[in-house]
């Protein structure tokens, strides 16, 4: 099968693009040193082929993330590196679980689900979870008490991430590092998990960095200078071409929207072509050479990670071959 | 069941402003005028609620929304008022079904996949889909010759939707109909089709409108001035808590995000708080009054339409009482 067999909107990702990332990051953290972060991706066929490199272990974002990996067999040692007040779908899982806390909440959710280990989720000055590092240790000492396992600290350095200047981004990963140590110091445990794909090559301090964005990466991520590849764009159809008349210039209209694109981040890109705004189905551009309606274009999206999450599947691709077709399979909550 | 043993994040439906919009939408727009928009809410459930009151025809953006309509027993009169280059899918339903076209590759596109009923889609100044209207008669006439039925024109002043000053609106809605009526001329045919939410009462020109927006409503809409009541919400969790610091005054987190919500008109409302940031499955803000983890908060996500592409189902709420679930069974492509 190939490309122009899909349906559109499709998502189709990039073999050469993908395994050369994965690739990469396995050599600049091999193992254990990177937990890949799946909310990324929401793809268990994804993430067999970053278990296949060494990786051990993942980050999650939801429980329905946590299940769908221990139900695809990649249950080892995963990471829910969110709070959560209502643990008993982790607590009822064949899999090594651990969920982050940051608060007396969340220990008493984690012992009531039936979850044993635990990593104390720092704020380390991004404005989200986290309890203060100071406090820290004395939660450490209350969830050992209530019979859990306490793996570590966890603290996400997430201002960061798209900082332009790469010696800032340095220089205050530094500084965020600091205070996770300092928990650290109160907590005990042998992990230490932060960073992502913006800080993977500048965090030394922690013991594995929770990068997801690395794998497909987005237009947004490549503004911030690093070495991976945009392996996901969304296939789309033309639909309809409107020729330049007076004053107006021509434009086209491609069958991807605000249904199939994360727009947080902005517009997507169309490449040859200024984007002039999408609407739920649609996005109007003008290409700067002339297109016509059924021609296919292949736009990058903005952000990842919401916008797989608006999609069923994903097709691997080779040039206009389709190798495979993944289930994004880890949607929902 | 009742609201708070829902795993969140969930959509909610207010049944009484639900009912209240179908209501007062059908008084305005009786039986036929009304061609409701399955787009901004994607649940046949739901369509099925606005039939009952006396909408025979029903307005579709995608394939699958005009496959799951045919297959929930909603075919009676389907309008797929968007272009599409492969309509083998449309003609093999047992439906009627009317397809948008606005070149001659969507009519042979129509022709070729076996739909018989066409309209002819004009622009009226929007830049996205739409023959000119001077060339619209040229191509209904092709289309008759090819062995279609053109059962008239449609034109969508999407532009106009939220165009805070009403007078403007009418104005500007007349010039654009206009155009459609002098398309028309040429086109012939019964049908007129056009409007939306935000000029359904304005737009005396067509003979049906295809509004969507009304049911559930958003908060971008909730500016135009419309009589419609915010009926949906993103029930959250609130997951962490951090107290005021120094000059830091506190905040809160709540489980929903940017896979939870669309985010093309921006930020959410939290009631009662002021929203700070939205990242993938959390949004911080700042609470006029305090609140604790595990605390339950009603999120009005600023655009609808995308929210709900985000979610696998709603629940349909009276007060905390869930009366009902539905599937969001239109989604996908």
């Amino acid at each position: 099968m190939i490309v122009h067999d899909l349906t559109t909107p499709a998502l189709l990702v990039d073999v050469d693009a993908l395994d050369a990332n994965l690739a990469d990051m396995a050599a600049a953290l091999p193992g254990p040193r990177l937990r890949p972060h799946v909310k990324a991706h929401k793809t268990t066929s994804l993430a067999r082929r970053q278990a296949s490199l060494g990786h051990p272990g993942f980050t999650c974002a939801t429980i329905r993330e946590v299940e769908g990996m221990a139900a695809a067999g990649l249950g080892e040692d995963l990471l829910l590196a969110n709070e959560v007040l209502d643990a008993r779908r982790l607590g009822a899982l064949d899999a090594r679980i651990t969920v982050a806390i940051d608060s007396d909440e969340t220990l008493a959710a984690a012992v009531a689900g039936g979850v044993r280990e635990v990593l104390v989720d720092v704020n380390v000055g991004l404005p989200r979870c986290g309890i203060a590092p100071a406090l820290a240790g004395g939660l450490a000492d209350r969830a050992r008490a209530a019979g859990l396992t306490v793996r570590g600290v966890m603290g996400y350095e997430g201002h960061l991430m798209m900082l332009g200047d790469v010696e800032e981004r340095a220089k205050l990963t530094e500084e965020c590092m600091a205070k996770l140590l300092a928990a650290h110091a109160d907590v005990g445990g042998e992990l230490v998990s932060g960073g992502g794909t913006g800080t993977y090559a500048l965090n030394r301090w922690v013991t594995e960095i929770q990068a997801g964005s690395y794998a497909l990466m987005d237009t947004a991520y490549s503004a911030a200078g690093l070495p991976f590849r945009q392996a996901l764009t969304v296939l789309a159809t033309v639909v309809s071409v409107t020729a330049p008349a007076g004053e107006m210039p021509g434009w086209a209209v491609a069958d991807v929207g605000l249904k199939s694109l994360g727009m947080d981040h902005g517009n997507p890109i169309v490449p040859g072509a200024q984007v002039w705004f999408c609407s739920d189905e649609h996005t109007t551009f003008a290409p700067d050479e002339p297109v016509k309606a059924g021609d296919r274009v292949r736009v990058l999206p903005a952000h990842v990670d919401p916008t797989i999450a608006l999609h069923e599947r994903m097709h691997l691709v080779q040039g206009d071959e389709i190798l495979d077709t993944w289930a994004v399979d880890l949607r929902g909550w």
